[in-house]
């Protein structure tokens, strides 16, 4: 696959460039363009406090889809608590890239991360965006993932090929998450694109569904970014017949996008800061899904369980005690812990296993934990990393 | 002083014992009693899952008050997670109290902090019980709360003194937090007594009001644990005339009790697990007083602001995330940010300081944050402490 990725799925050009909004001098900007006006749908950060480019996105897609013809992203300044120049800088970048496409700005989607509260150099990015856009191409690579990128320690893509009404169609998509540069804070940004042909609202309708088992499962370190945002684009190129709601070419076409979106959900979690395994929560038997979440949540939120699979410790104490704490109704006597496949907890106490055994699987790249409530059917699985040195050596070591 | 503390209020004796429930051999037992029935009320952890302890403590003081002859508390096993013989043994526990005091179990409350999930040695908490109630004195001193602590760094204890109705009226409160013994949860276990004379109605009342601003305002980890419990115990015998709700008395009284649980709750925050200084987060025009806890207690929990801490590292934009991450209602650019005095974001965006003696300021032992959000008139102040390697080491490095 030659590291291809977004520009896979056909009618869509990436390019990327380094323009000198990193200090390191790696790549810092990228446009993503449609080759026509492409179904798009946007979900956003539900941070109150939210970074320009999400204002402007917001403007130009009120109900969070619509036509679009491109995104222009970079990495390293994150336009966020700017005032009044943040969002003239990013409706400028929008104008500048649209320019470009021969677009407008309206129809253009912006997205920055990096440091925040500091005015984009807007010398640096208008130049950046008239160098990438003439390199626009189909063979997008590792440079386009880099140039979204902060201090991630993988690039992230995934895709998936699927048939769709006797055409091949595929879903793409780039993702950058959990790394920061100091003094920012860690942020997500991702971009899916796919050939086949949805209508917006029904793309908009698929991708809030996808993300909420996936990148809404994934949490780091609990705290919730300014600048968070995926979006989706359509092409429609495939030539396959536009996807209908109901149908099983939608139920086909939407495993395809929640495929991506757990792919790389999971590789920010792989990522978080520090990071040395990925703890999957599964909650079942919870009053409903919503308590499921708010449980599963509580675990994978939890620095005592977080620090606890670092050391490779059975500790079910610290499970029990985080589902307990949560909002979800949770009582003892009915509750069933497994780490690792294996019933630790049952019956309001501790089971008799091999903790020892357990511990040498808590050692392992993925850890399982299960949690089965006995209140109902609802289930949520959250994603999460252990808590390391790493992450404190990360998070406290730079001083302004 | 001499290291006393709960019974200088007159009316009060404590003793403890080292039995063998610490394998270090520290005291690990201790009975506060009471010369007779006491006006007592306690309140509780709201996690879901508590220790047996806590279940027998509700059962004799279902409205959280009452009339109470003493206490019994061990450190070293937490009681929680221990099925029906857990439940046997707290009462166990008070019925050996109660027989040596020569009153009846239901007069005796209960306190457990420790390793968790494991049956409570009967046979060295009995003997315990046996050797400290013949000891009974009124020189408490560290040894009653080395007794309740586990691996707490500090020992902690404020006593205060009023002149009420033309008398000396001692409060005086021991507690014992975040610290923990693995595989257990931080714990807090708070005893405050009074030679005030107060109905158990009353005293329910002031304890709620004066805990909301002080222990429940102490975060070390967001980890919430299953067996906290405060108790207070009020004996009269210092002789001033009963404090009645609505007086000049009772609010003297309070402004005491409000006191020793500060005090307390500072000593918390200061002892967190790995903790090099405190922080104090104090978020004012908040819509109301609740949402000005969320916002407080959000930027408290913050792993992101913790790490900046302990790394003097001035980051408002992730204190201006944690506040827009609440449920509180937080604008930008109605948001005022201060650390250490000095305004440092204001009109949405950073304001021009000098961020290097921000930095100093922040190696200080407590670092003030000030957010004032512009909505209304909430207030609250938060405590808790940065998050260092300490942090993980205590936490991970333990393996069952």
């Amino acid at each position: 696959m030659n590291n291809r990725h977004i520009t896979i799925p056909s009618g869509f050009k990436a390019a990327a460039v380094a323009c000198g909004i990193k200090k390191s001098g790696k790549h810092d900007l990228a446009i993503i363009a449609a080759d026509t006006d492409a179904s798009a749908a946007i979900v956003t950060t539900s941070n109150q406090i939210f970074g320009a480019p999400i204002a402007w996105d917001r403007q130009i897609l009120p109900k969070g889809y619509g036509k679009i013809r491109g995104m222009v992203i970079n990495a390293g300044n994150s336009n966020v608590c700017t005032g009044k120049q943040g969002f003239c800088d990013a409706k400028a970048m929008a104008a500048r890239t649209a320019k470009h496409l021969g677009s407008k700005p309206e129809k253009v989607l912006v997205a920055s991360t990096g440091v925040i509260g500091r005015a984009m150099p807007m010398a640096n990015v208008t130049a950046g965006i008239d160098s990438a856009a003439p390199g626009l191409n189909t063979k997008s690579d590792h440079r386009v993932v880099e140039a979204i990128s902060t201090t991630d320690t993988r690039y992230k893509s995934a895709v998936v090929q699927i048939r769709l009404g006797g055409k091949n169609v595929t879903v793409a998509g780039i993702v950058k998450g959990s790394g920061m540069i100091a003094p920012s804070l860690a942020t997500m940004i991702g971009v899916i694109t796919t050939d086949a042909a949805v209508a917006p609202a029904l793309l908009y309708k698929l991708l809030r569904q996808a993300v909420r088992t996936s990148f809404n499962a994934v949490t780091v370190d609990s705290d919730q970014s300014t600048s968070d945002i995926v979006a989706i684009f359509a092409s429609g190129c495939a030539g396959a017949k536009e996807v209908k709601d109901g149908t099983a070419e939608c139920k086909k076409f939407f495993a395809a996008v929640q495929e991506v979106c757990d792919a790389l959900a999971f590789s920010i979690a792989a990522d978080g800061e520090g990071a040395t395994r990925v703890i999957e929560i599964s909650v079942t038997g919870a009053h409903n899904d919503k308590e499921a979440q708010m449980a599963a949540k509580s675990v994978a939120d939890s620095p005592l369980v977080k620090t606890a699979v670092h050391g490779a410790d059975p500790n079910w104490g610290r499970i029990a005690m985080a589902l307990g704490k949560s909002a979800a109704k949770v009582k003892a006597e009915k509750l069933i812990i497994k780490i690792g496949g294996t019933k630790i907890f049952a019956k309001g106490t501790g089971c008799k296993c091999d903790l020892k055994k357990i511990s040498e699987m808590m050692k392992q790249n993925v850890v399982k934990i299960d949690c089965e409530l006995g209140q109902g059917k609802g289930k949520f699985t959250a994603l999460t990393c252990d808590l390391s040195r790493e992450y404190i050596s990360i998070n406290a070591d730079y001083t302004t």
